[in-house]
């Protein structure tokens, strides 16, 4: 298809779409004569995750160019690619070392992943941005005096797991590496708030139905 | 006990405890004389609150007394008094009423509801939040041509409604009405980036133990 086209079916306009081309977010079309390009489906699909983490996630263009070079990586392995892919985006600053609060996280984790047979995520903590969001989660649950037991985080865990089980079902209903990868990072930024607004959702519900609305 | 040995316990300094104090944010303490305030247990659980909110947040001072308000309002009963503090939380604007995914997202939202016999959730449809962020969510997902079916959507919902009533369950861990309300707001503030760093963990866990890490 031609640019016009390519603007008409992903509803993002041509102006736009060469924004997209000069800053390398969508790789160029196949050159026609030397005023016309070819686009395919794969660019269809790539202006799709632009936007998702363009104008639903508010990501900056250097992130995106970024979480895109470990999408298009095909030396990676699955784990790997999509791991890449995800820590590429907006991360909890590292904790301060220094702090009780953040040590005595830590050891929490550590036992929590010990409790949970987490272990593929235990070879990975080192390098992990998830690993260290739990940490500072964890941190300023504790400096504030909220006293969740182990057996209340394992419980919300073992939903999680639940809940990334059916992340990688989803995930598996693609076919190529790439798109696999792509997915994962939807995921990230638009499947986030879904969820958010589910258990929301959901309190409200389990609330009435405790409480009724006295 | 004194501005001194609140500001030691709290971990929060003299200065910014009398800011609190001039903004709303935290109570008087009772005037022992002219210069000597005495303060008690609720005062150091409110600083708890609001450093909650506005460290961790990052929520503005004129949002935290807003919050404080409703938790802090006596005439409610439970499940208002929980959700309207919730609900004075940012939230996501209201979506565009004449877009087409958003009214596709709205009857898809509502047959979810139907599906899952959330009959509380569907008499809220027109004050909730988070049922206005859901349809937010689905509009963009749709909007972006996935295609998560209806059965996948239920079993996520199922999940979130599986950890709501752990959060409730924490909840009536807490004596008093105001600490209920308090510990739904402390809920969203600090419990949803844990449950995210724990999905994201979970999510790096299942892809290594479904494809390891070639």
């Amino acid at each position: 298809m031609r640019l016009a086209e390519l603007s008409r079916r992903s509803g993002v306009s041509t102006a736009t779409i060469k924004y997209y081309l000069r800053e390398g977010l969508l790789p160029s079309g196949r050159q026609i004569n030397t005023t016309t390009a070819e686009y395919g489906d794969e660019h269809l699909r790539r202006l799709r995750l632009v936007r998702a983490m363009i104008q639903v996630g508010g990501l900056p263009v250097a992130t995106v160019r970024e979480v895109l070079g470990h999408v298009d990586d095909e030396s990676l392995g699955r784990t790997i690619r999509m791991g890449a892919a995800l820590w590429a985006l907006p991360q909890v600053p590292e904790p301060d070392a220094q702090d009780e609060y953040v040590q005595a996280a830590h050891r929490e984790v550590d036992q929590l992943l010990e409790e949970l047979g987490w272990t593929n995520a235990q070879a990975l903590v080192t390098i992990s941005p998830a690993y260290r969001s739990l940490v500072v989660a964890v941190a300023a649950f504790r400096r504030l005096g909220y006293d969740w037991t182990s057996e209340r985080m394992v419980a919300y865990a073992e939903l999680m797991h639940r809940a990334a089980a059916l992340d990688l079902d989803f995930v598996e209903t693609h076919s190529s590496e790439a798109e696999k990868a792509e997915v994962a990072v939807i995921g990230a930024v638009l499947a986030e708030p879904m969820l958010q607004a589910l258990r929301r959702l959901a309190q409200e519900e389990e609330s009435a139905r405790r409480y009724g609305f006295e």
